[in-house]
């Protein structure tokens, strides 16, 4: 009985989100389909992030394990085969039987893109969101970003509808590039967060936040008192899904310490 | 009766291509409606490249002439808001009633998008064309790619159905880069060409007739042998529409040279 971790890249446009739902198609859905019949019976796939609905993934960590002995190449050309074109298993490897790609997950990196230009760029349409005006303000949208980076409750920046046990994460990383485009007036903006684990829409409630302070209508100040107050309704908006990518999830495991990491979401 | 040099992006999947068909959505088409509308009138626009179904654009031109007195800016907005979302108008100047946006072209740019990876990248998908293995020998292909350069006859490149009166063009530039993934195994390969115009297809013959070197069937010099024998069925094959983009066109004109340089297709 071979275990495995599959890294997966897709794009969410189409999708109820990772996890499935009462109805419509879910990621985990489309691979637990291909998985079951290349297994002959059925397959459970264990997602290291429930990505919601629209939200796309360059990195997405799932783990399973098949009755059948296989080897890890032909389990990524057999499960291609049979997914959808737009869910694609970019990598996989034997793991020992006892990995979990959640509770074993170190580290999250989600970005998440902002197009800000006064025509959309036709390319960026469902993997951005399109800000037109005015010009946001990047250096003090990163000042803002920086305090977030640490050891937090981030209750402010959570979903009503959650089930987390705690709101403590730790964020290493929180950073916001911005790049000018090449053929079209506007910038492409790039935030980048890594952390241990992430509330239900955290990513996306943060990108608003920082954005009220992009806009000028807030100090980047605002951000830290926002974050102490661990008041839901004091954050900016959620950000529109479509503009988020999971782009890793690291592994630092050994046999001990395998399925022992329940507090990371 | 203003006239105006509008440049146009799009995202290629769903159309006919940029001329009017007899059935099927065209760029053309949906730009001459949202035109009418605004102007209260047929409106006719003439593009500077006639791309064909599937193939994208980030800087095709076009021009027209209206009979509303109305700015450059307020086009750009009204234009917009009534085109599909996979269409944008990124630019508009006003120009002389003589300018021609083909006849004036002295240069136009396009890239050529290769994926070379085992697993396709589903963000490419529609925007390049997958050739999983071998890995290609980029180095071979930019010397078969730089025998390309300067004036020649290039039937060996043309569609078999075409309309041009010459075959005879000059290539600028010709040159493949090839950068790693940040995140899949596997490399993107950009072919840019610009040249004073393209017969039919000949970009997409030239870019199957480089991969035939890339992958090792045939040396590089082969390609200066297919040139020279002007003779279309010693070429590659057509690539696939999907990796083609139309990035820019280039004029330089006074009044004096307006609508005067019928050579170029």
């Amino acid at each position: 009985m071979p275990s495995f971790r599959l890294t997966i890249a897709y794009d969410g446009t189409d999708f109820v989100g990772w996890q499935r739902q009462a109805s419509g198609v879910s990621i985990q859905g489309v691979l637990e389909e291909a998985l079951s019949i290349l297994d002959g019976r059925e397959v459970a796939v264990i997602g290291a992030g429930r990505t919601d609905a629209g939200v796309h993934a360059r990195g997405q960590v799932a783990s399973l394990t098949l009755v059948r002995e296989i080897d890890a190449a032909s389990v990524v050309r057999a499960v291609n085969a049979r997914l959808p074109q737009t869910v694609r298993v970019i990598d996989a490897a034997e793991v020992p039987a006892a990995f979990h790609a959640r509770f074993d997950a170190r580290a999250k990196t989600y970005h998440y893109r902002i197009w800000n230009g006064e025509v959309m760029d036709p390319f960026l349409r469902g993997y951005a969101w399109h800000i037109p005006a005015p010009s946001l303000d990047v250096s003090a949208m990163n000042e803002a970003a920086a305090l977030l980076r640490g050891r937090h409750d981030f209750s402010a920046f959570q979903a009503a509808e959650n089930d987390a046990h705690s709101p403590e994460r730790t964020v290493f990383t929180s950073v916001l590039t911005s790049e000018p485009h090449s053929t079209q007036a506007g910038h492409l903006l790039t935030y980048a967060i890594s952390g241990d684990g992430f509330l239900r829409h955290m990513v996306r409630s943060i990108v608003g936040t920082l954005v009220d302070v992009g806009r000028g209508r807030q100090p980047s100040s605002w951000v830290g008192e926002v974050l102490a107050s661990r008041d839901r309704s004091r954050a900016g908006r959620t950000a529109p899904a479509e503009g988020l990518c999971l782009m890793s999830v690291d592994y630092d495991y050994n046999e001990n310490s395998l399925g022992k990491n329940p507090h990371v979401a």
